[in-house]
């Protein structure tokens, strides 16, 4: 079989488009936020992505009915200059290899509808609970910096220390490199201990934002604030265990 | 050399057939129920399958003659409506590349002998000896599921949580996404410590009555007993020995 | 690059041969072995093979030399039915992909040379210090069993229990399966703690009394002395020592 | 996407060249070496390979900028027999299929500009700090020794026991086997703790005695100085804290 199979559904006529990215990964802040979008916009499908370089998995909903483990992509044409094209997807390549093929194919297919941009969304573990996470920016060129700190995202000297690993950094790194497209990388902070859909919510925020497109975020607010009980309460209950070395490393 | 290699013995002809899937697994409920009615069915080899995605082994049996592992097909002319493919093996792919492929190759070459429908079996690891276990479904088309529970199988909401791993499912999911082939996942509920022949024949119970095939249940059940007696007494002298929590968590 | 590159240094003109494997495994039993008939029959080498399936490594000689790591082949026309062909090598392929492509690739190259008879050494470990270390057998033809106990090879019930795992095994299941070519293993007890040239040592009484070839084994059975007084006295000081659990399972 | 891509910027008439070789390794000797040599000598920059043995990931700089990894090949024109060429980069390949095939490519590609004879630069690890750090060296043929003896570079017996593993010993293996290029390795001596600019000090005053070009060290002396006041703090708090065995056996 090949490594990587696409089933298309759709073929829009679409010449000018900016690619959203957001996979699994840190806090599932780039999933949440771009998961949403796919939802709050009514998006299309156009195409599903299955591979070797994701797990022999199948993934069962409710009611037992069984699907292959996949990437998706969706659109929507936009009255804008750029039409919108949305990456989500059930995981991340799982080898280096995975990751470079997954990406280079995912770009090569979008090549083909006029791809002018790329956002990929993540988080940015800050290995503790804070109360009002920033979104972190960092880009393939140079000229973006300025419009992207007019909207919010701020540029901290030397941080991502280690830079960006995985999907939200190879996929701007290879469009830059291989098919001349800049890209940014947008990074919500969380604490990475949770499913973190405040990040997400303040990456959509900002991004809505950038790209001009409206997002009603009413209903993310609303999981945002039910997960912040969930997680306040246990980060509670933590504390009042007899503490230990761990638990406050943990949570700082 | 190729990746996977096939040693084919007979070409049957077969138009209309349902694949029974039992690799090595969980509590090795699968891999037992398949092998059991290769053996109690009388089923005649098809053919061989060696593998780069096996391990580097030879298995010697007790006469120390010694044969290169792999997963083997068998086959059953049946007076109903399908005739019976049975996969039974000494390994699942030890790679995820080598579970899509080895899964892939086998529906591929069994496409042309009319597979219409597709019996993947397992073992649903409860992390505690269960008294009368279950036979949980999971369907790649939910048309399926009424017929399932009608012959016993149950479809608890939410499990199995994470999905299913291996080649049960990945055989259903590469059935239906490439080859357009449903499928059903049987899960077999198994403490997970041992392999489980009850479990086993659980499965064979429900299974001999979907798919309308009577199944001589007689030795199996002979074996389950045997078994019980073994894991009854390991359990005992293990509930008998001072505790400390792992035994406990261990056992349930 | 190739995978697998093999530079060939001879074409002698051999239609009949034995092959006789040592590559390094437990107590490097195979690889003392083996190297050791090159040596003292003095056989010419045949080829070199490199690959990407061993480390990235060379290895560097007393005097400062460094050498890309590799497997050879050597060999030496005899006046009996068989020529005798000899892998030896500082390496085993290091993952399941190499393993098989490098036993393939080899047993592939030595099909033109008219390959009979596969002979595969190794060590199998018993995790103590025998006295008497025996010769175990494996065989891929039944009928080869009791040519090799008349000269001295045991076959103890459902030993080796977990098959053979690794070159030894790979390359008899490949040649018997893929290119029709009989083959045994020969494993020599060992402790599998030390480098065993008394294992090897055994391995190449029984074999030369096999395959009808002299063999002298002063030398051996010098640097087996030789070790056995090393080894000794760490069993000695080991023993000394006040016990604890780890020294009595290690050394039993 | 092809597994190694690269991206060439100027192809230089060069017809004789030597190939220095320093990529992230222990202590960084060889990475910081070869980057001093490229800054120090004003290098122009001939390639950058991109591939999917390096890491999925993008290095953010300072401002915010993110580039994809990869090495880089720089070349010099210069007066004396030889012309100048070096390899750096972010990382070596996180393979082993990847170490051979970046360093065989990286060879094929220069064979085209007269390779003649190629230096690898690492560190050896002393695994304590050491006050006056030998350059060790390992070559690929033995005429070479004597030379560099003369220049300052030792050959201990024994050492390095393990051989060369990496980039470092590859390059020079593929070449001398796959190209029929001598080599050298020159090893700097290093306790492996921290980044070493003293230990790539020495081995760029060897190399530029060997190759005959003069290279200004004053810049790497102050890193080297200033690197040994922080790493002196370190190893005297160390030393001043209540001992435990585990930091006895780490500073020695």
């Amino acid at each position: 079989m090949e490594k990587i199979l696409i089933k298309q559904y759709k073929k829009p006529k679409i010449t000018n488009s900016m690619l959203i990215g957001g996979l699994p990964g840190i806090g599932n802040v780039g999933k949440i936020a771009a998961e949403y979008m796919v939802d709050i916009l009514k998006m299309q499908k156009m195409m599903d992505i299955y591979s070797q370089y994701f797990p022999p998995q199948v993934f069962v909903n409710e009611d037992g009915v069984a699907y292959l483990v996949r990437n998706s992509i969706y659109y929507k044409k936009l009255p804008g200059k750029y039409d919108l094209i949305v990456l989500v997807g059930d995981f991340q390549g799982t080898t280096q290899e995975g990751q470079y093929e997954l990406s280079y194919s995912t770009i090569d297919i979008l090549s083909k509808y006029g791809l002018k941009m790329i956002y990929t969304l993540g988080g940015y573990s800050t290995g503790k609970i804070v109360d009002n996470p920033r979104v972190l920016g960092a880009v393939t060129d140079r000229s973006l910096i300025k419009n992207l700190m007019d909207h919010g995202v701020v540029f901290p000297k030397g941080e991502p220390g280690g830079g960006i690993i995985g999907s939200a950094g190879i996929i701007l790194g290879l469009g830059k490199e291989m098919f001349s497209i800049d890209g940014a990388c947008l990074m919500g902070e969380t604490s990475g201990f949770f499913a973190d859909p405040k990040s997400a919510m303040n990456i959509l925020k900002v991004l809505s934002s950038i790209i001009g497109i409206k997002i009603d975020l009413s209903e993310i607010e609303m999981r945002s604030q039910q997960m912040e009980q969930i997680t306040g309460k246990a980060v509670e209950e933590m504390q009042q265990r007899p503490q230990n070395k761990e638990d406050l490393g943990y949570f700082g």
